[in-house]
């Protein structure tokens, strides 16, 4: 220690001089710090020579040491890190305008996370107050996530139909942060770098991100307002060899499409024959308006479905909470990703969520907010209609946050969507959602946001600005 | 609605007969269906084609359908996943014992996070509380973390030399959940698969798996009880081409070393001159004991030091927050990787966090912490050199949490730690820290565990199973 220390001061002494003084000036000699701190002149010379490398002083022979002109004063260059960096995989392009910018606007029909009013405050306080006071804020727990809470999520699969009992377990569960990183586990689990996923479009612009960021090659196939179509995925998954299926079979982003029956049915039958994984991202689970979409993975009996759930939607963006369902190698494949990637989930977050959800109240928030939800989207799509022209709305969602519009395809959307928001409006410009060139000018409408009450008025403004 | 909903009345209906019957049983016949409700005889095909193709029911023309022998509740077959999934590029081995397993032995050497009585646990559920009464419960934080935490963690790294100024500053903080995943998204953001990266050996078992996850290739530098020689590591970068040294310069896990000044200054020399990014891993800033090593970051100029901290340790496992530390072009990759890979941290974590470490009494925390881990490695250091003999013990760090044993090199590391489990004692063998080879029988002690009061019965019944 006490070498080191010494040499510290030293050291400490002379940059507080370079940081106070002018360059040019004159710094002690080695002679006069030899003296003051009664080390060897090897000792001063060792911190000279580290402040000259770093380029805070200068040496000249015979004369004495001066404070450096381009001392750490100066403007850093970083232009090295351009070279070593070589070309960007994924840049902050990628990330959907309603994460990156924060939106100030009065009418805001753009939102990430669904407002205050939406969500079970009351329970989520109560919950995290009790996390603070258990041992949750001092755990850590399993990996895979706490039992009771990987159980509940494996109910939840068959809690719209109990009689059918889909054979998932709690041991099937991870708990996760949240969809995002679900999907870029997944993605990096059960692919390598260079192959194909197919991928609905237009999609969520996370699991495109993701997949980009996993070093996946993207095959979308287009849909209407429903799911894809069977023989076109089935051709799509033979040409490109993909083993991958990312889909939203249900009030999908941003379509608000919600598959059949008979679609499910025949895209599963696909998906078994190809021997691929359909990662079922069931984002909107909680948000069911006029039907209650019961999973894929219930009706999957050999792992084929990937399993997708988040509740920062429904329960709060601050309670980072998911889970993965998976069966066979592929979980044990997810799992080590999600060690290597991030540990585990913060016991606290994950003890809130279990007694947020198991609370009776949870029942009867879902309940309240299937109603607020459904006077939300009827009254914005009602605003469409008459402002717009019913030709807009391509689709009325049984569920989910947005409505999809199509305007005419000479409308510049990009250029609209910065006129509305200059305007007080925010929407979504629907390219977002494209893996590749969008078919035609299309926005996505949340109607999840604060102050429903003046939707209809952010459609007036808007028809004003296409007029 | 109504077609879907009566489809699925009929399914529900044959599914719960599949469910309850025996194989073999004769299911109610096409045209009865028809009758009971009210369908065409086509809906009742489409709804038993499914169940043929879930394999739940055979048809036998002209005689019915019957629960089928293989049905759902017979064994699932993964064995199609391993021809799609292919190699595996990590495995659950990569991730280190201390998260794996749940040590439930008496005697606990072996330990991921310090016990509670090492944690500020009133601090921590008052933080909690408080955040579950805030805004920090509802609000979803602004990509890179809340402003405040973000400017806490610039000012640490000037934190015991204020004089000295970084010109670290919050806009070069990026908050991330803990330190895996910190390194997960510098790795991949800084590196593409098949570029080397060199590491120190040993070295910190999550970087290694990290870095296998990135499809890196790792490059070790052989250190002795201090830091990697600066001539070993300008030929590693030389001859591999690599980009990335990750390293702990302060209190390493596990051989507790800690970079002189000179040694530090050698190696940003080499770090500067090959344009290389030193990913500075500082997981033990909070766990000086005899030294308060001053962050390399601080005498970075131009963004070739990206820097690591984590408060999961030493604030609590339940507040997984942490940050990464970089400047230039990196700063925006790194970013980029955090918002595809989880978009944000949880608020009420990060407002918890900050309430932690802005409390006075954090620091009055830190100082006892100082004195308890000195007491602890004292400990155990003293029980090691007078049972097991001073030979075995490298080194006595001067902070961190582990002491780094050698045995002569004939003793079978895995056989000795698992006869030690089996009697109560959990260690942990070092041949988890190589990322080749070990070169010799090493194991690590953690000394942050419960019950200090036995680490010397430990030891002595370790010394026993090697007599």
């Amino acid at each position: 220690m006490g070498h080191d220390s010494t040499e510290s001061a030293i050291e400490r002494e002379l940059r507080g001089r370079i940081a106070a003084g002018p360059a040019g000036a004159r710094l002690p000699s080695t002679r006069s710090l030899v003296a003051r701190f009664s080390v060897s002149p090897l000792t001063v010379q060792r911190v000279v020579q580290r402040l000259v490398r770093d380029g805070l002083i200068e040496t000249r022979p015979g004369t004495g040491s001066f404070i450096s002109a381009r001392r750490q004063l100066g403007r850093s260059d970083f232009s090295w890190q351009t070279t070593a960096l070589g070309a960007a995989r994924t840049s902050m392009q990628a990330v959907g305008t309603a994460m990156a910018l924060e939106a100030n606007s009065p009418i805001v029909m753009h939102s990430a996370y669904p407002s205050e009013e939406l969500l079970p405050m009351r329970l989520v306080r109560a919950a995290l107050a009790r996390a603070a006071r258990g041992g949750a804020s001092v755990d850590r727990p399993l990996i895979g996530g706490l039992p009771d809470l990987r159980a509940w999520f494996a109910s939840e699969i068959d809690a719209n139909a109990p009689a059918r009992a889909s054979g998932v377990s709690a041991d099937d569960v991870i708990v996760v942060p949240g969809s995002q990183s679900a999907l870029a586990s997944i993605f990096r689990a059960l692919a390598q770098p260079g192959d194909a996923i197919v991928m609905e479009s237009p999609t969520y612009w996370g699991a495109i991100a993701a997949a980009h960021q996993a070093g996946l090659v993207i095959v979308p196939v287009a849909r209407g307002g429903a799911a894809p179509d069977a023989v076109a995925l089935d051709d799509a998954i033979a040409t490109s060899g993909a083993r991958l299926f990312y889909a939203q079979p249900h009030f999908a982003n941003p379509t608000g499409a919600l598959w059949s029956a008979a679609e499910r049915a025949a895209i599963l039958a696909v998906v078994r024959s190809r021997d691929v994984f359909l990662i079922e991202d069931d984002w909107a689970h909680d948000f069911g308006i006029d039907a209650d979409p019961r999973p894929l993975v219930a009706d999957d009996t050999d792992g084929h479905v990937v399993y997708v759930r988040s509740l920062s939607k429904s329960v709060s963006p601050s309670l980072r909470v998911g889970a993965v369902i998976a069966r066979g190698p592929a979980l044990a494949r997810i799992q080590v990703d999600r060690t290597v990637t991030d540990l585990y989930v913060s016991g606290a977050l994950q003890a809130a969520a279990l007694d947020v959800v198991t609370d009776p109240g949870w029942r009867r928030h879902l309940a309240r907010l299937r109603v607020s939800l459904g006077a939300r989207r009827d009254a914005l799509a009602g605003a469409i209609v008459a402002q717009l022209g019913p030709e807009t709305l391509t689709h009325l969602p049984k569920g989910g946050l947005n409505l999809w519009l199509r305007f005419d395809d000479r409308v510049d959307v990009r250029d609209l969507v910065a006129r509305s928001l200059a305007a007080g409006v925010t929407m979504a410009p629907g390219s977002e959602w494209f893996p590749a060139e969008p078919p035609g000018s299309f926005v996505r409408l949340n109607f999840s946001g604060p102050h429903p009450e003046r939707f209809a008025e952010g459609i007036g403004i808007v028809a004003g600005l296409l007029a």
